[in-house]
């Protein structure tokens, strides 16, 4: 139901024309006359209501403005299905008791580096192995990515070492490419408003990791969901990876609160990733433990042999020896608020 | 020239390790040794010093931070051009004393519906005719553009009454299309960081009208210009179209100091949105003024003749006849900042 | 009028106590039963219902949220009083046709800079000379101030060019001082929500210019003029002077956006700062057109004969000479809004 | 040291100019010319060198830029002081092995319900007990606090329960009364830059908790902790609240990863506010683990026994029962990061 708060100067013809427009949509009023303002309760199933039609009300003259009270996505929504997604991926699950860890480099630089550091986040206690192929990099005249290539050496750091393999989409035209070689795909946090990218996604078998936009507020990213799940693709994961503030001693603000926000508007699953989120190699290990104690169903963690070497994002990888280490003290706290890593 | 500042405990070796990183590629270093801080001033061409070197030595062991002086955009700027670009299309000019005015609906909705806007906004003076016909919109369940009909639609509004078109694209695979029916070819505040894309448009020979990201950052906005550039396309408009702020009264914040940074930065046009900047009609011909006070090149305006059944964003499409009178009104803003309208 | 929106779940008993509580209030509620929701409609004076009661309410069991719909503020909105309020200082204007200049440099540092800078300025058309007696400074270490001896040479600088003057107060223990020296006080924007500083300057008989704060809302920066006006000084004037944001190549965000808005809200006069609000010299004079052409009131300026030496802010003061030119560059797009200056 | 960027067309003569300045502060200068810019590196001790004397070189003709390198504050930094602060009040400690916790009524309301409140609040484990007696409130219409009658009831609650007490001070003419009623001092996110204020607090012999401003970065909060140090004061608790940010899902957005950050900046004991933080009941919890697994010294939690009778924030506020579960969860969480609760 949603409500509509007439001008205090409207005039009757004008309630007339908007009540009449409800009409129209197979919806009911309610008018509450206040000494202030007229305000009108929509009755009915409001949901079939498109944006569109809303601000068309909105425009209407006589109205003030219009309140949505029912959330604009379904699918994505609790109300629509009351238990926890589950999602399995060749013998690993997310959203489930274990916490999934999702380990690995920013990007897939060469064959060996990467199955060394396949190798390594295996026996520290990941789960998939993480890497990308196709860059999105701010700068032209940055390594973009080895491509095609690139996703070959995750497949096959895949087969050695059993981990499934999430990399990033960045381009339809890559699709068949990506679902070829990949368990699970990325859609990065530029692109969480790619809207093309979300529908081609949607026409996938394979689970979806949806990375929060830099500014998208919960209700954008949980609609970006909804995109993905309206072309018949259920398997959406959300990733929380940080917002942009005006906080510059971190690269971005990690939005922790948004754990315990989702885990009541939605049933996905919600995997956070502290690499990015801060950006700070020294803080990466509070803020896993932090991502675990708010409810976080798993992480996304940057491994790096040799962070300096790194062709991106370097500053931000932890070696193998830290990330077993961190591994460790997750366990800790994931069992402390009765989870398993 | 970057500068490199150094850890107060960084060893000798350590600081050779970088002086020795800088010599392979061909710099030279200049050491300041104060009580605190050693700092190494970079000497020579840094602008090849690509963004994921720079993380190698900002990931080297002693290094504290490293600071970029040098613009990481190179095509985009001042220094690489004095002169500001003028981009030429069927006559109308965006760069000159005259400021271009893009005016039309949010999104093409019927052939008579755009025929008849884009006759009226010719008449208020327009100089481009704008309107959608693929739309990124938040909700999978909102009107989502008439695609190709919508192109043809524009291209006979553009023949009947003179006015180039602008209008958007959201997926490199509608290129050809987009390309045979537009003058000016738009990508969308959601898809600034599209980078794909970005290479996609870089390789047209239609001028390109790059929105600012929500949450983009000037220096960010410039470097995806610098995206579209880098593959030869160097007719870029830069469009100021609000960022996302906690203020909720306006729908963005429209950022005009943009408008004097960016002519300092760049020899771009640049051009202001004040429709999606503030998202309220009674405020838009404000800002509208404001804009071209402050310098910008032009302006693009939602104009609609019956924004109440308009498809998407009525409730910020001027009516035609306030397009004209704001027409007049920024004729009187336009000579006081020494421009024509 | 409220709208109060329960939960699918709430029984009959908890919406029977939110009814009664209601009662107990005075007003009346309409009950509108949705398929999903049901949503009460609150008839009567709710203006009267404090935040606190509102707060009680939202806590109570059954109920999903509270929508308030009255502006939270009374004496400042235009509700309450149709015509813009004009405030008269000393012969000056603020809030009429013609737009009021304030001019002068960040802080006072001497007698005899500070008549010159005066001089300067009211020679250039400035209406009021601004100048720091007490400074906020972010750094303890930084230059406080004159204090009271700043006060003296403001006061000097007043009786020899005519100019009135506006300071700032920092602290409620230097009201007297202040009341005697200046003829508008200022109230900084760190200080916008230091109430009971504004409760004391709601206590003067002189106008308050209302700095807005860094991350302030609208609508919490015309509750702080309610502060000053409920206790019966109805002269505030509001100042915009930048928010804080994301951005980083200007020193705040100048939201002109926030003049029309305000326009339409309150009855209170509008005042834009550029210098403070993109704190980059260059820029001054774009936005300070812009803020004119937006609607302003009035200009809040630095000036400086010699930036260079300037204890605070000098990298954002205009010189004399560039302050006479912007002078009359603003008179020219005045009269294009159909102003004065 | 500082660095100065010269701009590429700065003359001769204008580097000579800062270099004379920068002898004149007793400071050396280590030139680096190259290609494209000529920079300088300050050698000595810059850290006598003011916000006023950077500004005025940043303004001086042919600068383009001075950064900082050193950091603002002194006192309040790491560099000052390596190992971490511990406070002692009245047999509890702040900032050492074990995580205190600070709970108690948003405001006092009432002698006997603020003593019910601080006795379940012991008995669940707090150390503290917290509750405003002078409140900051966004309207002149809320409740503004019973002032020194509740300081008088928390002293009475004290002297009761052996809780030590931490209460906001507002206004520094109220410094005496504070002072003799509570143990901590707090100020609150509003006013952590209301300068007047910090320097009184910093004369007290009491220790202070500063919250962090709304908009306020981790460098000017600790500029904040620096002005009470500067005077005396060393005993400064840092308490994160929530920064404010586009998110409208959270009251706040929780910048939990400003622990890790200050634990590397300061030695300064930091506390979290979760309560304020969300201000959304159901999500605290999950944010007080999140807190202690992030590293945090303590929490300030919002309890009351009637959430709904509550004159302020009664949304956001703990019942007993729902405190005392939360302290169990919270044992767990800081065993599994070597901390005790």
């Amino acid at each position: 139901m949603d409500i509509i708060v007439l001008k205090p100067e409207a005039t009757n013809e004008e309630i007339r024309h908007v009540l009449k427009k409800l009409e129209g949509l197979g919806l009911k009023a309610n008018l509450s006359k206040g000494t202030e303002r007229t305000i009108i309760g929509v009755i009915g199933d409001t949901s079939k209501v498109t944006e569109d039609v809303e601000n068309s009300i909105r425009a209407a003259s006589g109205v003030e403005t219009v309140m949505r009270i029912l959330k604009p996505y379904k699918l994505a929504s609790r109300d629509f299905k009351k238990t926890p997604t589950v999602i399995k991926v060749k013998g690993e699950v997310i959203g489930g008791k274990r916490i999934c860890v999702m380990a690995g480099p920013c990007s897939v630089e060469n064959r060996a580096m990467l199955l060394d550091i396949a190798k390594q986040v295996k026996k520290g206690g990941a789960n998939f192995l993480r890497g990308g192929a196709f860059k999105p990099r701010t700068s032209p005249y940055s390594f973009q990515g080895l491509g095609e290539e690139g996703l070959k050496y995750l497949a096959h750091a895949s087969v050695k070492t059993g981990l499934p393999v999430v990399t990033e989409i960045m381009d339809p035209r890559d699709m068949e490419c990506i679902e070829e070689f990949t368990d699970i795909i990325q859609i990065g946090a530029r692109n969480m408003q790619n809207f093309r990218l979300l529908l081609e996604v949607g026409l996938s078998k394979k689970p979806v990791l949806l990375k929060r936009g830099l500014s998208a507020t919960i209700k954008e990213w949980l609609m970006s969901a909804e995109y993905i799940m309206s072309r018949g693709n259920l398997d959406v994961i959300l990733c929380e990876r940080g917002i942009r503030t005006f906080e510059t001693a971190t690269r971005n603000t990690l939005d922790l609160s948004a754990v315990p926000v989702l885990k009541q508007l939605t049933h996905l699953p919600v995997v956070v990733d502290p690499s990015h989120g801060v950006g700070v190699l020294a803080h990466v290990p509070s803020m896993a433990k932090a991502a675990v104690a708010a409810g976080a169903d798993g992480l996304m963690i940057e491994v790096h042999s040799n962070p300096e070497e790194a062709l991106s994002d370097g500053e931000q990888s932890l070696r193998p020896e830290a990330f077993k280490k961190l591994m460790k003290e997750l366990t800790a706290v994931a069992a402390a608020v009765g989870r398993e890593i």
